[in-house]
Parts: C-alpha cells; structure tokens; sequence
C-alpha cells in the first residue's frame, strides 16, 4: 500500500469523489469485492490512492459509499402495489424491475447483488431489507386481501432472485436478451400463482 | 506466511488429504473463496500449512480439488427425465434437485454457487457447464417432444437457481425450512409450465 504524506486537506477536482464512486462501481461489479484493490480503483479513476483514504477511509467505507442502492426497494415494491392491486400484479412486478435493473444503475445493482451472494456479511444486509423492508411493506398493502403473505414473498423472491442471477450475473440465452415486456409476459403468471395458491401446508408451526 | 522447511516427503497421516479437503469445503462454503487464507485451512483441518501445499500446490489448486462437484449435472438431470418423461417434471426436478442439495455434498454445492455468482471466471464455467452439457441433455431426451428447449431452459433455471440463492445462500424463511415435499408442490408446477406455455415469441431471431 502506498503510503502518500498527509501534507494538509487536499483539494481535488470537485468531481475526483463522483470519479472515485464511479470506479469502484464499475470494477466492485465486474469483480465483486475481494479481488478489487484500493490502488486499481485509483487508476481508473485516474487519482492518487491517498485521495481514496482522504475522500471515503477503507476499503468497506468506499464499498458502502459505492453500493448505497440507488433506489429504496421498497418503495419500488410499494408503487407497483399501489398502482392496480393484485390484478397481473406479476407482470407488473417483473416490468418494474427489470426497468431499473436495466437501467443507468445496472453496474452497481450488479455489483450489491454479487458481494451480497458471496459474502456471508453482506447476505446478512440483503437477507434484513428483505424480510424487514420489502415484506414488511408488502404485507401492510395486502395484508387484507391475501393471507400468509411471508410464505409468498418467499417463493415470489425465489424467482426475482433467479431472474438476477440467470440474468444479469450468468447472463443465460438467450435470458439476457429479452426485454423487459417479454420477460414479464414469461415470469409474470409465476408469480401471480405465488399469490394465489393454496400455502396453509406451508405455514410454520401449522 | 509460514515458511516451514521442507525436509524431504512429509508423512502424515492416510487421511490428512481428506481432513484438509474437508475443512477446505467448510471454509469456502461459509465465507466464499477470496477471505479464507491457506493457514485457517490449515488451522481448521489441524495440520501444519506446509502439508497442504505438499498435497495441492496453489491455493487455486485446492479449491478445484475441494468444489469437484460431487455428482454430473447432467446425468441427475437425466435420470430424472428418463424415470417418467414430461409427467409432472417439475414436481420430480425439483424433488431431486433439492435431495442433492440437502445431502451430504451440500456444504460443497453452495461454496461452489457462491464462488460461481462471486466471480466472473467461475461464472463462465458454470455457464459453461449448463448451456454444453445440461441443455445438451434435456434437447437429446426431450427434443422430439417439446420445441425450443433453450428458451424453456433458460427459465427453468432461473426458477432452479432462485431456489439455491433463497433457501441456501440467503436462507429466506421458511423457504429454508421446508421439505422437498413441499417445495416440489410449490415450484414443480412453475417449471411444467416453462415447458409447455408457448415461447415462439422470445425465440432469438424469430
């Protein structure tokens, strides 16, 4: 590690900070987390590797700066919900995420999604927002119209969390071709069924 | 690292080769490849980390040896399509799929997924071995009855791996505590329809 002088606050471009993000979301997604040093990160983005320890401390500070999820998963949850009921509310799922999957913040979804699934730490994280923040959610928008919905946000989660993995990270064909009309089309009724069949057998303690 | 000198062949005991595999497997399973250093194998096989390096060589080198996967993909593959062909093979995949991972190779199968998900090298030989083995096999047994088995796989899979991350990475309750009974109730039905509701519209080219 190179060991650069503290000589004083530096001052830095206004923008070496964003450049700095946007580095280690691009490497943390190609990589994942472990293999990605603090010196490569300054390379790309074309800094001096002090500047990384001035700007965000350690390497799990920078990582946490860069993956803050660019949107609250939740809230996208809840304006699908909002936004017609339970009516194909599947498709509706499926077209939603697969918008902001797709979308300008691809890289560093990418990136949360592979450290989430590699490191017991950061399963923990995805594992607390899920069953805390999302079915949470969930549950208070439809708790009174469909019953057991812990049991049914799991097996919902089974295929959204297939769909990122086959693909964004595996990147399966021809999956990862498709948009996002034909997938909804695909996965949408899945998931629908999820929501409708019978799960009292499946209950905990039941 | 500990630079033991290397006098001669080391003995050690019929099983050490074993012992150091075994507690390789438990590692990765928990923590993935990058954290887990050749002294903790060592430490937690109980053996000096010379030995491993006289067994394996490279730490990569263990790793293969440690994620050989215990059974081939394909052939558990066909054997469930021969035992009953498209007769509710949904329900039958996932009752074995789920046998496999709940058996005693599991620890081996989820350091593999994890590793598999964590890095885009291993991602690229698990997309290796599905696409050129796996699909090659379902196309050889079931390409007279059912078309375009390539898109139908690829959703397939997204639903079979949902189920790995959910329930044995991530371990989302109750999907974790089920039985295989039940799950093959809850997914069997996903996968069947994968296989019969029509795809020509997500067929590449088409």
């Amino acid at each position: 590690m190179a060991r650069a002088k503290r000589s004083g606050r530096r001052s830095g471009k206004p923008d070496t900070r964003a450049e700095i993000l946007a580095a280690a979301r691009t490497l943390f997604a190609a990589e994942g987390y472990e293999p990605v040093s603090m010196r490569r990160i300054a390379a790309e983005a074309g800094v001096d590797p002090s500047l990384i320890h001035h700007y965000f401390g350690s390497k799990d500070d920078l990582f946490l700066a860069a993956v803050e999820l660019p949107m609250d998963p939740a809230s996208e949850v809840e304006a699908v919900l909002r936004g017609g009921g339970t009516e194909e509310v599947g498709e509706r799922l499926v077209r939603a995420f697969v918008a902001v999957w797709d979308g300008p913040h691809s890289a560093r979804l990418i990136a949360v999604a592979r450290t989430s699934l590699s490191r017991p730490a950061s399963s923990f994280i995805l594992k607390q927002t899920f069953e805390h923040r999302v079915v949470k959610t969930v549950e208070e928008i439809l708790g009174d119209q469909v019953d057991h919905l812990r049991v049914r946000a799991g097996f919902i989660a089974s295929q959204v969390f297939g769909l990122v993995v086959t693909r964004y990270i595996l990147k399966f064909e021809p999956l990862a071709s498709l948009d996002a009309e034909q997938l909804a089309q695909a996965l949408g009724p899945t998931i629908d069924r999820y929501l409708t069949m019978p799960v009292e057998h499946l209950v905990p303690g039941a």
